[in-house]
């Protein structure tokens, strides 16, 4: 078993396969881009950062598998490749930034041999900066948690989200790293039970104690004063809104109520500072999430289904933006923000 | 297909088994109490309402099954079964209620032939009450709701919760029948599903529009605007909270933070107005709700669950309480409910 989501071995891709976690361990190796396109729309890899290294692998991957000698053409390809990927899933944001860096660094080679070791060299980059990111979002944010501490997630914005460590996750690790005692809540989160099926996986894997509820005990929890703080991921963060999976907007309103913190560990990447909430496109995903459970039909024929893949919360419900260069208090200055973001 | 949950025919009770919906319409047919008990821990036969009738008829069936002749031993015998059945669920009070309402009548028969033909009587006296009460609800809570009026709902308080046509879910039906156009948005209610597969279920049955969402949903669509009230059943109404199916606290949190008018529909017997939130359990259920769907595994070994069956509201939180005798607002007028409480 490999403490890495995803990871480049004889030139192609391997991913953990997280649709059969925790019953199975299995691993998915991608050749092509419309494998891993497969992979992302299948969910067998998910979770914004970790979805932005494969964005970058992806493009590794196409400028093998492009059959144009001609840079020009071989670049159009490429393109139309990287098109197919972005695709994919509208919502999270990496995926693009991972695309897009790669491809920019490609468009600037000097032929198709140099493009393809530039590209499996950004990528490279991409995938090692993706974990000393968590380490740092890790640092700044342990020390926001108290000791004791129980966090409550949605979601998984863990080591399987991202290459390594984990956003969310990452500063429950990194402030356990120091010492703190902390026990983590996981909603289990439906339809697809992230929270169940990958969180509790990858902390009890880790020897890190942890409980699944249904996403709809939580704030009777905090009534109860059993959560200290919510911290949850993102799959992108505009100027006014925190986009992520369904249910976190519950979990913020509910935290403002009890007054409980409410944070969002994100990288940079994450954030798209130049569009507002209405810009983005919340993704609906297949109605079968929600009618069917395993073989087992659970809505009767004739009723309709909404399976939005996630919400928005607005900004002034979050407490903190937890990053690799410290947190943002909303509303947020976004041009510090810009100024801290790493060029493409 | 009947349209009763439960009726009595040949001397036995018979139920609709609410757990294969809505894949398979079969029935229970319960010749004991201990077959009525497990029914009843299974959940083949639940809702608030419901239960008050299973209890009144299951003194029925125990006063055909105990053996004694001798009438004090026969009541004794009567009491073991009445405990055996009153012990299945603790946080529904209406089965306590249905149980001691022919209990109290039995006890005062002249032997054991009338005791059978009083205990038969009174829990036929129940059920038929206990349609009149949902009519009398329905009529009630109808005129709350706007028109056209989208309803959000959480688990099945409708006819599968009570004899016929339903609590909540009455006063839905009530509406339509005075010609309002109303929609229902049906939480999915996890772990069990009752509002994917129960409350879809009747609501279809009934041609009347339904969408299954996922519970975390609740919130972000009242964000949306797109919920007009927020109506659920209730399973005890203690003089300062609401116990109803976890997740409903939730959403009275989120429906007050969006103004959005939060009732519960519930006959007289839920409530409980000697007691206070503390003093009520409630009931957790077994883990495998949670760590299971269907065959497959969903949390991994080693990692805790908590799958509480309830939560409690503040009636602080609860706009109205619909029942057969008009709307009570909080803070409740004990004294005023208690005099239009029908007698035991």
């Amino acid at each position: 078993v490999r403490d890495e989501t995803l990871w480049w071995e004889g030139d192609h891709l391997f991913l953990i396969d997280q649709t059969v976690l925790p019953a199975r361990y299995e691993t998915v190796e991608c050749t092509t881009v419309e494998r891993l396109a497969q992979a992302i729309r299948r969910l067998e890899v998910r979770g914004a950062p970790a979805l932005g290294v494969a964005g970058a692998y992806g493009i590794a991957l196409a400028t093998r598998t492009c059959r144009n000698t001609h840079f020009p053409e071989f670049l159009a390809e490429l393109q139309s490749q990287a098109d197919l990927l972005r695709a994919t899933r509208p919502t999270a944001v990496n995926l693009s930034w991972g695309i897009d860096r790669v491809m920019a660094r490609v468009s600037r080679a000097g032929g198709v041999e140099e493009a393809r070791e530039i590209a499996l060299e950004e990528a490279r980059l991409i995938a090692r900066e993706d974990e000393e990111t968590c380490r740092a979002i890790g640092a700044v944010g342990a020390s926001l948690l108290p000791d004791p501490c129980t966090v409550l997630t949605h979601c998984n914005a863990g080591a399987l989200a991202c290459t390594r460590w984990g956003t969310a996750l990452g500063v429950v690790r990194s402030a356990i790293a120091e010492g703190k005692e902390i026990q983590v809540i996981a909603c289990e989160t439906r339809p697809l039970l992230q929270g169940a099926r990958l969180t509790a996986w990858e902390l009890i894997r880790d020897g890190i104690s942890v409980t699944v509820v249904p996403d709809s005990a939580a704030a009777s929890l905090m009534r109860r004063n059993e959560i200290d703080v919510v911290l949850v991921g993102a799959d992108r963060i505009t100027e006014d809104a925190l986009f992520n999976k369904i249910g976190t907007y519950s979990h913020a309103v509910t935290a403002r109520y009890h007054e409980v913190p409410f944070y969002t560990a994100a990288p940079l990447s994450t954030f798209d500072p130049h569009r507002k909430e209405g810009e983005v496109t919340i993704e609906e995903r297949g109605e079968e999430e929600l009618r069917q459970c395993g073989e087992r039909q659970i809505v009767p024929d004739g009723a309709a289904v909404f399976n939005p893949a996630f919400d928005a919360t607005p900004l002034s419900l979050v407490t903190g933006i937890i990053t690799e260069r410290g947190v943002f208090f909303p509303p947020l200055e976004m041009a510090r923000i810009l100024s801290a973001q790493p060029p493409l």
